[in-house]
């Protein structure tokens, strides 16, 4: 790397860090690090279908090398920053199995390394349910759901059946709606035929919400439209419902307890634990306080943008989606590649360009400005901006596929129960039978 | 299950398994039920596509329930069986988290419960050298051999940087050529232009293989135009070494070392342990020595086939293929569908109709009679005949496509470098960064 360019590191492979690295690609002057945990670039918002068996893994994520292949001032780097010192320039990437801790200089940092999930201090609820942020949450969450049903075949105790034939989501965000939707129609639609003993379409799954109404960040109409049609799919929708416990019996609110087999916590995240090495500011969710031009106060070349931002337009934070954090990112790449000077820098402006949540194979609310839609041309909608966006013309294709497969079959693909290496070979070895009796 | 019908247990969901249950699908008088520990068939020929990013686990992986989703008199457990009395005619399924131990009584047996991997009594060698038996295997040696790709990226240390780009394969059967070949196409082809600092096109692969020839089941001309195939794309076939230890320096043979970060393990399998529980002589692989209707000695309606037996015939044990379990397979249920008196059964047959192997994206070799085939044309012939038997329309569909596009433009879609989700979930925990300093 000649010492005459000026080097962007960028932490975090999401929807951010990758835009940035893309609007920096080729910049003559720019040599640019990118720095994520994992190898791969995650499209979260179908996250929850590789949890509900509808795709694979690999159809939603994309090596972060291939997408930044032809970047050739761009240097991709797997691995995890523990510290950033924003005074010195510097940053510490952790050691791994092969390669010793390593420092790293930069004129310039992007920081967008996303948020984790929040258990608002009960992180021993995070055992009976996991959170939906990473492809290792969704196999799990796809692991216990799949496991339920089979054990619910396997079981002759009916009360223990119907407990295992029990799902909760925890959380009335678009995750958790979206969750719940494809948890019903994969037991009552999908399943059915391929269950002998267990009833898979006398499954209950109960969706919790903690506030009025839910997708909270829609116009109300939505937040009724949503509700009205998981109510359709089979849905029991709980609001005003706080959890008070969650352990291996289900879920505990102030309402009652469910006696659940498998629960699924969608309720809340919070920046990841990166934002506190900055020695910045940071509001309740762990989330740095940033400037109207996306630094850092007294930082005018660390940037942070997305998930891991609390950005503060007209008295109100902005959401934790991926537009805000793309336009962040091209706003910031501006910045830098214009040179732009502290004082002369113009606010970020977010435009928001609409929302939208799916409920099922054919359900879905969608507004844009003023627009409202819901049901069936909702969820075309919503298919063709997610279809769109999805990282990879490849992916698109077998995405396309996969959906209209099991869109006319009612099949999904991917209904895989798998384990961890380790774990497996544990258990290979603990199985071998003992000694035969004498 | 109405008590006038036969009860058929079978173990295992694999080729065998799956293909006794479908030739009994259906059968009025008979009641199935098959228990196998994973929820899916694996298509255990295409494993080593996952390892090395080319596949999906689900592309190559089907639930068995929806395999056997009209076969009305099949159910299907998923579970893990521990023991077998013969003489009693019962087993015994372990618990699992939600349920019990359970007993299960049979009329007939089909024990299919496959092979694992074996380390010849070096089960040390394991953790350094992963075998490809599994799903979870496939996905663990994915992982490495990408990790040992990122490492080398990342370190500056030349020599650390050589032996991360060493990778050896031991064992010279159709896995290990597989393998092999597609490392060496993994780095040479696939990752050239995503890598800045590791040259990726440096990488050394080698094959170790304790004989004089690779492929030794096939005819001696397809070993050595195996071996020139792999050797035109790169990699150092050392036949007659024989591995003497494997830890994380690499692989020591009596002929030297070899520093590597990575190492598979694709040497040798043995019976599963559960061949062990049933009291009947075993062959040195653990393999049942069953009679010529592949029968238990003096247990007539107990069946053992594929890889768990030791099927002799004309003095040479067949060799562990999914034909000769498929067949052995439709051999034993239409016995039982015919209900076969022991004494007036005809022994079992096999036909060989032919064997391949495949190196590397447009070579092979194949064999069928007296025909011998190489290079493209065998690919061919590998690529119509594996697509053809892919279970399920959507993954034959899927395969072909992923394939094409992979053939075309050298681009591999599932290079995701996972972990289990208890590993993350104390990785994440472990990561929080220490306060920070006053």
């Amino acid at each position: 790397m000649s010492s005459n360019k000026r080097h962007v590191v960028i932490v975090g492979g999401g929807f951010g860090g990758l835009t940035a690295a893309r609007a920096l690609a080729n910049a003559a002057d720019i040599a640019v690090t990118l720095i994520d945990r994992e190898n791969y670039h995650l499209f979260q918002p179908l996250l929850y279908q590789v949890a509900m068996a509808g795709l694979s893994p690999a159809e939603i994520a994309t090596p972060i090398r291939s997408v930044l292949s032809s970047a050739k001032n761009v240097k991709v780097l797997l691995g995890q920053v523990t510290t950033i010192d924003i005074h010195a320039r510097t940053l510490t990437i952790a050691g791994d199995v092969h390669t010793d801790e390593q420092q790293l200089s930069f004129d310039t940092l992007i920081l967008a390394a996303g948020a984790k999930t929040s258990y608002f201090g009960h992180d021993e609820w995070e055992k009976n349910a996991p959170g939906m942020k990473s492809i290792e949450d969704a196999i799990e969450v796809r692991r216990r759901v799949l496991t339920a049903f089979e054990s619910a075949e396997r079981t002759e105790d009916l009360a223990l059946r119907a407990k295992l034939l029990t799902f909760v989501v925890v959380g009335g965000g678009p995750t958790g709606v979206e969750l719940a939707g494809a948890v019903a129609e994969l037991a009552r639609r999908v399943l059915t035929q391929d269950f002998r003993a267990a009833h898979t379409d006398m499954a209950r799954v109960v969706l919790v919400e903690g506030g009025p109404r839910l997708l909270a960040t829609l116009d109300p109409q939505s937040s009724e439209a949503a509700r009205a049609q998981l109510v359709e799919l089979g849905v029991e929708v709980k609001l005003n419902t706080k959890v008070v416990g969650i352990d291996e019996r289900g879920v505990q609110t102030a309402e009652g307890d469910l006696a659940a087999g498998t629960c699924v916590w969608a309720a809340g995240v919070s920046a990841t634990p990166l934002a506190r090495t900055l020695g910045a500011e940071l509001d309740r969710s762990g989330r740095v306080l940033v400037m109207e031009d996306c630094s850092v106060p007294g930082a005018a070349d660390v940037f942070v943008i997305g998930d891991m931002a609390a950005f503060v337009e007209q008295g109100k934070t902005l959401p934790g989606v991926s537009p805000v954090a793309m336009q962040q990112a091209r706003y910031v790449a501006q910045l830098i590649l214009d040179q732009t000077a502290p004082e002369q820098r113009i606010a970020f402006r977010y435009t928001d360009k609409g929302n939208m949540a799916t409920i099922g194979r054919s359900r879905a609310v969608a507004e844009a400005g003023k627009l409202r839609m819901r049901g069936f041309i909702a969820w075309m909608a919503w298919l063709f901006v997610h279809i769109w966006y999805l990282i990879g013309f490849r992916n698109r294709v077998v995405v396309m596929f996969t959906w209209a497969w099991s869109y006319i079959f009612y099949r999904r693909g991917a209904r895989l129960i798998t384990h961890s290496w380790s774990e497996t070979r544990d258990s290979l070895l603990s199985s071998t039978p003992p000694p035969a009796q004498p």
